[in-house]
């Protein structure tokens, strides 16, 4: 099943905050990953028990803690516990149909967003829920655990201390956690670019065959992209008005950066659907100019022997007094009437255009 | 009839606050639920009388007063004496018509809204009004009494003291009613959604045969979803802006939770929208397609019989003097003629894709 | 001659403030009317002369002239200097093209707005313009002077002193009669709403044979409705601001009643655009549907004939030597061979669902 | 060439402030009138030499200078220079493809826009930019020099002294010269509106026969319009904020009734492209049903015929063992049997109603 | 390739500030020029080291250091750290599908924009990204490094110090480049018009055979142009906020003016998107309606011709007794009828107004 078509089945009948996974199992075990770091330490665990992150709680190194897998809904309530989060933004994590939002809770902040996962083999796109806790000095992250992610590289640096990453705070690693999800972005708008050059090669040269159905494919991919990064945008906008104190003055430069990268990508959407709408245009009007094309071409060939049959009938009845049947060149005659005939047609088609 | 077509007859003429109930009489006797409770007590009653009730107007208990049926104005009028309520809103109760909203009347809130009902055999939508005055300690919610209502969960939880909720205020029972309606637009969401992926799993694989009454069908429900979660999601937000006293600080935080859902509902209706629309134009497309394909191949054995009728008519004719006609071979060498004229037919068509 | 289309000749070249009225002459006579009231006093007179209304200006009473009929300029001339009303207002009044709007001169409030006339014959929306002039204690309103108009439930009401409206102001009188304006919009509403019911049930059992003009008459009734409607809504917002001290406070409340009423009447209306919208697609593609299948049925029953007609030509050509024509069981084996071709193309046909 | 697709050619690589003339050259030579007035005094000057113009500057008596003619820079350079007026708006006088606009340069206000003139000949909208520069005792106006302006009424009542013109100072002379300019607008909008009518009663009664490209004409007028008006309005909504000095506050209540024309200009432009669209559809849709019945009834005719030529083509065979060519009654037995069949084929097609 | 199709190729799992070319190359060599300008000196420089431009910074003279090329991001890096500018900033210099858009970074202000290129050759628009970095007293741009600019003729007038140029600062030459930049856009958008009058012409006069394609290019290329313009709209409109203190009050005028043709641009582009849109519509309609008129033509021959070949069938018929065959008049009169029904029915046609 495609994983845009996530069923809202919600808990009708529970409680507000009662703790319920909306979307598919996707991976068996939930995997748990701590890394502390500071300019000059830098750990990373494994984590069994989510109890264990407690002490890094309050550490002045920055501690991001990241849970693959949110079906397993005792370690949600737990991290919930430990860290003091509100029922309802636990809700929120476990429901995968969340629209990306950010939203300030004075001690921590909330973010959530939409991370592309491209199926090679079913040429389809697939969307996981992220969503980052940020805090004081850590950074809890959530995902729904399918296999693979976009962290790699910020795992990379972090571990061998590239660039100044490690001197800045959490809130920078939470830039860097969602500009790696919207660089991805890029990365499908480019592939569905490529695609939709193709389409538009063979439209324009007239040899697209069906594609009805590939321009309404992504076009309704485009129509889920849009979902995302729109909220996505409304959401850095709000963090960019700057007013959590957990957010840094200098690293809101950066997420003024994702923000203009979610305005482009929202932007080549827009275009993107502007110009398959051209393309259905140009494809339907040169489908229907070659079949009219066709027609007329047969038709005008039956138009032409019609009645030249009718002459022939003529001469092939059976009356008793037809005085042509007897004359010696009636047939020679009667062949050469039929050419003519036959020629001021072809003639007279042509004139008017008609072929 | 549908319930969406409702009359809007109004009592034109009447003075404005005069009581006439403008739906359609959904039950015979109006039914009256008092349920009051507080952390430690809880008490539910079925009210023959209203008056009954104005002794729980000023008791620090929340009470919550259920009206199923506003066919019989006079109740309403009672009501509205005993909690001291303004005509006007009186008549908004009334009028089955009213558009989702709330009304801050300082002593008391008022917010009224439509609840879904799926009629299975019909697979109509049904929309019923509820309206709800929210004063200090209690709540009165007005419903049009069709049988079954959403709230039964929220009644178990009142009485069984789950959670939270006794402990809590008449503004939280408020909230868990209203979220109560928008889960269940929820289920209607997914049920639509569903019957979309139906309609596009026969249109994609060229299956459907009446699909445009459906789609259009579908589309109609989802211009009454939007029109019923449009307004609904602007008067959550009227009440976001946290200006009435009656709805306390920590409650709000649940009420921006339902404000998200209308918005994911309302997202969803626009992308459903926009994917009916393709699908229509999908549909049409391969109709006129599949239309285009048989005309054509009808009209290619048309042409390539018409000349060949032609010949042999030639041969039918009686003239006295056709040399052909005496000639041993002319029957053989007539009929290579044809077949190799058809060949050519067939050839040349293909040639040019014709077929 | 429509109502709807009103000619704009406006009076070029004159000076502004020039008082020339741009409509029809609706009626031979101007009728002026005017009812004086308080909470213990009624009188109601028909006025010959508009100067005796001077002594009505300044009385305590609240004093309602009525002047049905425009068209003698020098009644509204006279009027405004009585009154003292800006020119520029009383052009106003006389341009029967003027949208709805408010307008406040701090002295008196000015209120324009459509009054709509349903002539059964001609199954036609006409619209009246109406203009209210709110001043301490009196009410002036001018219309077109078509025979007739929404306000004699009001006036019923005045003189039986029913309710409270002869205590209350000339500022709740103007509510009434707008209100009985609005309201009467809702049955036009509803009465478009029956056509539109009707025209679906036609297109959906597809027995409409000419919609395609009837859609778009009540998308172009809808049309001119949303044009009154429109700003109407934006006139009365106007007046919610409450900046005029002519409004008391207690009358907004019913101000803001008929301004949802506007916004109920204006979603309808979109909604009915939507809904017809969506017909004609069903419509339109029903309509080519039975077209269609009717073309291939006939192509069909062409394209099995068109061989059968070759073969039997083939067997009335007249060579000598055709061995066939001798054989004692061509003709019934001749009959057999056809009547397999039919049975196979019909087979053929119906096996790729072409019928 | 129409008059509505001025070149752009813009003066690339020249300083800003160079003052060219970008559109055609109207009409020879550059006409300079001066009417100089007071409550008591009047004069009319034609003049020759702008700086004539000089003096009257700082007199209190209102001056208006009429240019009619920008092709001749030199003299847009010297009243520049005269009246000390920014060379970026003196290039804006000049390109004649300026959108209207206000712009307040505090010592004068500068409001340009487009005059319409109709050529009764082409059926076509030209356009002429007139541009004022409002100052505190002068107005200077230059217009592109087409024959004839809109304005003879305005000199008419300056030079009688009819109204209270003359008691008014410039600003009220600016509005009377804009209020000319939109009242024209009027008069082009009823000239439209007698065309739709014309095409729509076409389009009703199934007579039109080339209104595509009429529509599509009107359309395209209706688009240039708007372009128009449009920026306008905000022009004069920008005076209405009442932030210049230069504009009396009495008279922004007339500036106010010209905003009210240009918005239900507007409004009407938007109209009529709505009921354009509209007939397109209907237009179209009755074209295609007309030639689907053409189509439908000549495909009958075939293939009521087509059968029964086969039949008698089998009674041609030359067949020597046919019994039926022997029996006496066959002939008129078989034109029983063709009648027969025809009078079922017609009954057949009538009850499926396929003609 | 187009130049409009560039890769997104972004380099995913990098650090945010890495600088790395996305574009194309464009050229060879980075060409560096260096202009430094006071009222009374001039001089210019080709520049190999850009570390030799560092003198510049602080010298009270208005310096211009014009990049063409930004492949070499090692240049780029100088450049950053000798005037000490953001690391992000850089990135996105380099990122060549940055769209338009102004930024204040208090010491100095960063503008990028596009460039427009006409391709006489290939039809087709390309686009050159330019940045422009506004310092105290120095300009540093950015340009892809096609070759040719549009900054020929303000080099021009600097060399000649022409006008006031060379009086002015820093900020009023950057307007000078921004201008010459959008005045470019006006020869486009002046080309985009002449053929879309062509288009227009040939759609009118009925001669436009392939004008799908041709109208699909167009709009295509005004969705580019749209995306170009729309933003530096919004970046210009940042500018005029006037909150820089880099750009003086009295330039700032300027930029309004700059402002002003952007807006007239954009209106431009959705003109002219109406238009084509309208062209289109008359374009498929009249095409559809010329294939009627040869499909109707065709098939009124066949209609006439088909009864006519049946009845000439009947008497090819060989019974025995067919008593018409052995009178002497049956062939002329079998004629006359057969004439008569052709009249007959090409009488009924036209009645009937089919042909």
């Amino acid at each position: 099943m495609s994983l845009k078509r996530k069923k809202y089945t919600r808990k009708t009948g529970l409680p507000p905050g009662s703790l319920i996974y909306t979307g598919e199992r996707k991976s068996e075990k939930v995997i748990i990953e701590l890394i502390d770091y500071s300019e000059s330490s830098y750990e990373v665990k494994s984590i069994e028990n989510i109890e264990d992150c407690a002490v890094y709680k309050d550490k002045p190194s920055v501690t991001w803690i990241n849970i693959e897998g949110i079906h397993d809904t005792s370690i949600i309530e737990k991290t919930g516990k430990i860290f003091g989060i509100h029922p309802l933004l636990l809700e929120d994590i476990l429901n995968t149909n969340q629209r990306p939002k950010a939203e300030d809770f004075e001690d921590y902040l909330f973010f959530t967003l939409k991370m592309l996962h491209f199926d090679e083999a079913k040429k389809e796109i697939g969307f996981e829920q992220v969503s980052f806790i940020l805090g004081q000095n850590y950074i809890i992250s959530f995902q729904e655990g399918i296999a693979g992610d976009l962290f790699d590289s910020i795992r990379e640096r972090l571990k061998n201390n590239k660039g100044t990453t490690r001197k800045k705070g959490a809130d920078y690693l939470v830039y860097l956690l969602i500009d790696a999800v919207v660089d991805n972005y890029y990365q499908t708008i480019e592939r569905l670019d490529a695609t939709i050059e193709q389409i538009e090669e063979a439209v324009m040269t007239d040899k697209a065959d069906h594609c009805v159905a590939s321009i309404q494919k992504i076009k309704k991919d485009l129509i889920y992209l849009r979902k995302s990064i729109y909220p996505l945008r409304e959401a850095i906008s709000y963090i960019l008005k700057g007013e959590s104190k957990l957010i840094d003055h200098n690293t809101l430069k950066y997420f003024r950066d994702v923000y203009d990268h979610t305005i482009y990508i929202f932007e080549n959407i827009e275009t993107y659907r502007d110009i398959l709408t051209g393309l259905l245009d140009v494809h339907l009007s040169s489908l229907s100019n070659r079949m009219n094309v066709v027609m007329k071409m047969l038709t005008i060939i039956s138009t032409i022997f019609i009645p030249l049959t009718f002459i022939v009938g003529v001469y092939g009845m059976n009356f008793k007094f037809m005085p042509e049947l007897d004359w010696p060149y009636s047939y020679p005659i009667i062949w050469g009437v039929m050419i003519l005939i036959s020629i001021i047609m072809v003639i007279y088609f042509r004139r008017k255009k008609w072929f």
